[in-house]
């Protein structure tokens, strides 16, 4: 069978399964995720040793010992993704909520609710986790999953996978609706993203090229996620005893995610009190420094070690503790600046001006903006989401951090007594 | 200059004029709107003569007498897309709600706000109305739009925005928000296509083969609008005397439109007393008939000429006055045939029982279920949108007919007083 036949049988046998949650109760559906969270939970032994097959042929390819830990699993990490299964089970349902309701003057009565999309495909690296996480995600919001993961994962994706179509096999739902797709060849990926109208959206997980090759492939709607060029502006209204935490926390709390900070704005009516104790505080921290000329010239001046930013070094998501520090004129200055370099991520103002804050608002253009708060606070489980499925980085459907609604659709129920148009 | 280096600098110079938008308030943008709408109607007499250069291009190339007809202006339909325009601006500002708002034990309080998408392309074909309500609709919701239309109203299309933003420079709103993207190869259509990070937004408007190619080609997010072949399955419960006007007013009162019936489903109980009816009234509005057995034997019985339907009429938009027949043995058959042979559009069902109107709507998969109403309502007017930008065929983002809102992202506004993540 060739790959586009292939994923189309997946498909279509997913979607015929769909049918057992799309008609199922909330509480069918809480109760399928709890019996996946107890199967997990009594079948550590086989599943930690197919991860051993994993980590073998890993260590044997020489795999990079940072790659080998994301792909480990342990007693400690299956039992936080039983734990997070069981978290989201106990999330109130997204589905059958009426966003909007009216009559007609003719007396159509009109109702938008939330459905299912269907049939939801899942591109993703590394992370065994991410299988449980995902599948319990969509089925909680009425979805059937294809699970494509990583070749390097291969062994424990594949008991993962078994794992919860066993504990669906006890309950009213289908274990059809979740299907592995093989992760030997590049085919089945592009079988995948071509699958319009077999598959209802496809979503990428992993680095920036993997998402880049999914946008840029796919004729199945996608949501884009992953790149951050994050700013923080200190405007010239600043609290600097709130800049200092806020500046330190976004960069170096978890320099390797998304909404970490990669770059400092200061406003040039603050910058001579301020520069001084935001350099001293980056450099005892470790992070190594990228500015303009003025910044550059206060550092030297402070015998901070620093070099001049490139135009390169302004559109870099670093991952690491390095960061780019520019002086601007305004909160507009600084909104023409993240315009030019930045991913519409998060964006951060300090400032005790309301006036200053609700002009970065209108100008920022991103996921989240963050008033007198770190970067870092753009996540589903900081904003009370309680599951996330991923952080959308573009516009359509979901913007920021995903959780159970972003991966709802609707559907108008028109209901009437014979009505016809004339 | 390539195509690619000016649709980025078409897009880069909408993206600062829209600021003007963004940071407008919802009277200015109405008043914009307003001015356009004066404007079209005080400078009908030169909008005629640019429309009579693509007519007497049009008929030298031989165009369709029809298509020629789609292409006309004349002081009706001038006065009647000011008018168009007007209705869009006395409607509600869809920017600046607040869709959820919470307190986190942080302190952090959180906003979920409607915005402006940035810069949206619109890819359509010959009405030069298109024209106007796309780009009303789209400064209304704060956004800028980049027109591309057919080459064949290429004369219409230009003075129909230099008519816009000469409007535009009498109000606060930047003329740049409005720009024409020529309209004399393909090029400038792919480079448009692909401007992913410079335009947030695709729509294609016109036929199935422009909007399959969009699909195909956007990295750009993009929303697919088209294709319905809509069902109408009378429900062994159905009242029979609401089901006639019903099924004919879905397949004939506008045949050529996406939400038209194609099909007809007949449940097996009622065949035999709804069949002869539903027969003899389709065939005497001058429906072409394709049936499945049992139906051709009840057709010829009647005497009414019918052939037998093929795997491919059953997939067909006919946009005539043409039907499929079929008789299905229950909801879940119904519901199978639908999920087989259908785009996802409009289902009707003719039932007076919730609980077979209640599994048709988990079952039907589509943007709306119609519950004893005509397939025609799926229409924004009909809805009380008020203005529609076209009908969504997909499931993300927006579903059914799209209104202003569906032209807003969202975007989170976090404030705190110095929060950091611990």
């Amino acid at each position: 069978m060739d790959a586009s036949a292939l994923i189309a049988s997946l498909a279509d046998c997913a979607r015929v399964g769909a049918r057992t949650l799309t008609t199922a109760s909330d509480s069918d559906r809480k109760f399928a995720v709890l019996a996946i969270a107890d199967e997990i939970e009594s079948r550590c032994g086989e599943i930690l040793l197919a991860n051993e097959e994993d980590l073998a042929r890993g260590r044997a390819d020489g795999m990079h010992p940072q790659l080998l830990d994301r792909l480990l699993l342990n007693e400690a990490r299956i039992a936080g993704m039983a734990n997070g299964a069981r978290q989201v089970a106990n999330l109130p349902s997204p589905l059958g909520i009426i966003l909007r309701e009216s009559t007609m003057a003719n007396g159509l009565h009109l109702q938008q609710k939330t459905v299912p999309f269907g049939v939801v495909g899942m591109v993703y690296e590394a992370r065994p986790n991410v299988t449980i996480d995902a599948a319990v995600i969509l089925l909680m919001s009425g979805n059937a999953a294809l699970l494509r993961g990583s070749s390097s994962a291969s062994s424990s994706n594949a008991i993962l996978v078994e794992v919860m179509k066993d504990a669906l096999a006890k309950t009213s739902i289908s274990p059809d609706v979740i299907q592995l797709v093989p992760s030997e060849d590049r085919e089945s990926v592009r079988a995948l993203l071509h699958a319009r109208g077999k598959i209802d959206l496809v979503i990428p997980r992993g680095s920036a090229s993997l998402i880049r090759m999914v946008v840029d492939e796919s004729t199945v709607p996608t949501i884009e996620t992953g790149a951050g060029v994050c700013h923080v502006y200190v405007d010239q209204y600043a609290d600097l005893e709130k800049a200092i935490p806020i500046l330190i926390n976004s960069k170096t709390h978890r320099p390797s995610v998304c909404n970490a900070a990669e770059t400092l704005l200061v406003h040039e009516n603050i910058a001579e009190e301020f520069l001084p104790l935001a350099l001293k505080a980056l450099s005892s921290a470790g992070v190594i420094l990228h500015c303009d000329e003025r910044v550059l010239a206060t550092a030297a001046s402070l015998g901070i070690s620093a070099e001049l930013a490139s135009h390169e070094n302004w559109l870099t998501e670093y991952g690491v503790l390095e960061m780019n520090v520019g002086i601007v004129s305004s909160v507009d200055a600084a909104a023409d600046h993240i315009a030019r370099f930045g991913t519409n991520h998060t964006e951060a103002i300090v400032t005790e001006s309301q006036a200053a804050a609700d002009r970065f608002i209108a100008l920022a253009d991103c996921a989240a903006v963050m008033v007198n708060a770190s970067t870092r606070f753009t996540d589903g489980e900081q904003m009370g989401f309680g599951a996330e499925i991923g952080i959308s980085n573009q516009k359509l459907h979901a913007r920021g951090p995903m959780g159970l609604e972003a991966m709802t659709t609707t559907t108008w129920i028109v209901t009437g007594t014979g009505q016809i148009r004339s």
